[in-house]
């Protein structure tokens, strides 16, 4: 019988894992009714349309993380500021709602001051892997749409730093001119290395650089696979050149998309440093667990 | 009457004159049937459509500049190496036609083979530009989508370079995360000169800084019109890094839209650099002009 439900309800997605009393995922759901397409009030129905078969009777208590929270969300959970530790089920928001069945809390995001930068959702998978790495200190990299490099000590987060490289990505490969030259899947390693370095040497180039791309699948035939490794290597070449600072002679911990992991590490590898991967998705529900655990103790 | 036709086919434009026997404009027409929305067959009929009822009786000569000579195009029309004089009717390519009355000429685009880049319309305003300033040495700067630096030495072009700052800015404002907080089509010019300068001494931290705006938006309330100019600021900026052995010490001239040769004369002048700015459709005209006279020469 579900104890709780546990919800990752991001920009373009809804995740519930439906838990039982001694922490296990009972069943776990998802789709695509994410905050992005929702009005205020569509985010009840969208939840109960996804799990709502899945409450029991009494009040079950539902932990959400990621954008709900926002102020275009279901409901604001207002930032937290660094330094901070993730922050926990006494900072979340609670919704009120129309179906009874439902305790709702969502947990905040992260806010710093200067340079000015939020997280939202991925403050909770890193709960999730100083849940499981208690002794962590170093640095976690959240590869994404927006890969964040946070920077842990002693439990809390320091600082961090966010980078638009993963929507540069997309919008160059699917919106702009070199849309046909990086067209398909594919991919070529030996090119993604070279490009990493190149932009890593010289970032300012970055915008020639892309443009050269298109130049030489005119002049040139560059093959789609390398092209799309290339614009991908220039782009996260770039960005290590700025987070320098934040991985060099440090401990990396990687949280994401595996595809998307596996390009940062080979990245980093290249550059000498040890990193870690995990699993991004089991990162967000121990995240949850633990905001879970928070309210266990604050009601006995 | 018509003695020729000058004609500027871009992307997303097409642009036609009806020039006299004595070099003047009889009739200035445009549309947006640009090279993007036709197929191969479609570029007569669209000339036709929008300036049949201009041609003379007898053959017309129509001497087209722009992407109407890409692969895609009309006809392909291509590109001359550099160091190379901006190509002239000599090196166009005709293109057969339905209807008789057309004798059309299309003009090529510059390549340079390291690094890579291409340039397609532009080689035109280059061309009308050293037509009214014969012993000019300097540097062209061409902001647009694809914004082109160009030195030029004893009437050639030497070397170049594509940024795609313009498309990125496109991009970014209209298609990313940060289009709410940058709508609308304000500015702040002090904002803009602060990010021109931060952009140019660390263009590395772009994709950070871009997300800044965003976080700005959302802590601090920043002002759209602030947004936008930094948007921008911190793109040309980042150019102006890369572009420096082509503008530093040099002289520029500037030939684009007004808005955006405003904002590239203020970030330049921020530098020191005295610029030149021109009127960039009388530069395309008088690079249509002057390959005409071309083959006016060469039939006479």
């Amino acid at each position: 019988m579900t104890d709780w439900l546990a919800v990752d309800w991001g920009t373009s997605h809804l995740r519930v894992w439906a838990m039982s009393r001694n922490g296990a995922v009972l069943t776990r759901r998802a789709n695509d009714a994410g905050m992005g397409g929702l009005t205020r009030d569509g985010f009840e129905p969208a939840l109960l349309d996804l799990a709502g078969d899945l409450l029991a009777t009494g009040e079950t208590p539902v932990v959400v993380c990621g954008m709900a929270g926002s102020r275009q969300g279901w409901a604001e959970a207002k930032y937290i500021a660094t330094p901070c530790t993730p922050p926990g089920i006494d900072r979340a928001t609670r919704v009120t709602t129309t179906d009874p069945r439902l305790s709702v809390h969502i947990l905040p995001g992260v806010k710093q001051t200067s340079p000015a930068d939020v997280v939202r959702g991925e403050e909770t998978q890193i709960a999730g892997f100083l849940a499981l790495n208690q002794k962590f200190d170093g640095v976690i990299c959240l590869p994404g749409t927006h890969t964040k490099w946070v920077h842990i000590s002693a439990g809390e987060i320091v600082s961090f730093r966010t980078f638009m490289t993963g929507e540069m990505f997309a919008l160059l490969s699917q919106k702009s001119v070199l849309r046909h030259t990086v067209a398909g899947d594919g991919w070529d390693a030996a090119i993604f290395a070279d490009a990493v370095s190149s932009g890593m040497s010289n970032p300012a180039e970055l915008a020639a650089r892309l443009f050269s791309i298109r130049a030489e699948g005119l002049l040139n035939d560059l093959h789609a696979d390398q092209a799309r490794a290339r614009l991908s290597g220039l782009l996260i070449g770039a960005e290590l050149a700025a987070a320098r600072p934040y991985w060099l002679g440090q401990h990396v911990a990687l949280i994401g998309d595996d595809t998307l992991c596996k390009a940062y590490a080979d990245a980093l590898g290249a550059q000498g440093l040890p990193v870690e991967r995990t699993d991004a998705e089991r990162m967000t529900l121990e995240g949850l667990k633990a905001a879970y655990a928070g309210l266990k103790e604050t009601t006995q």
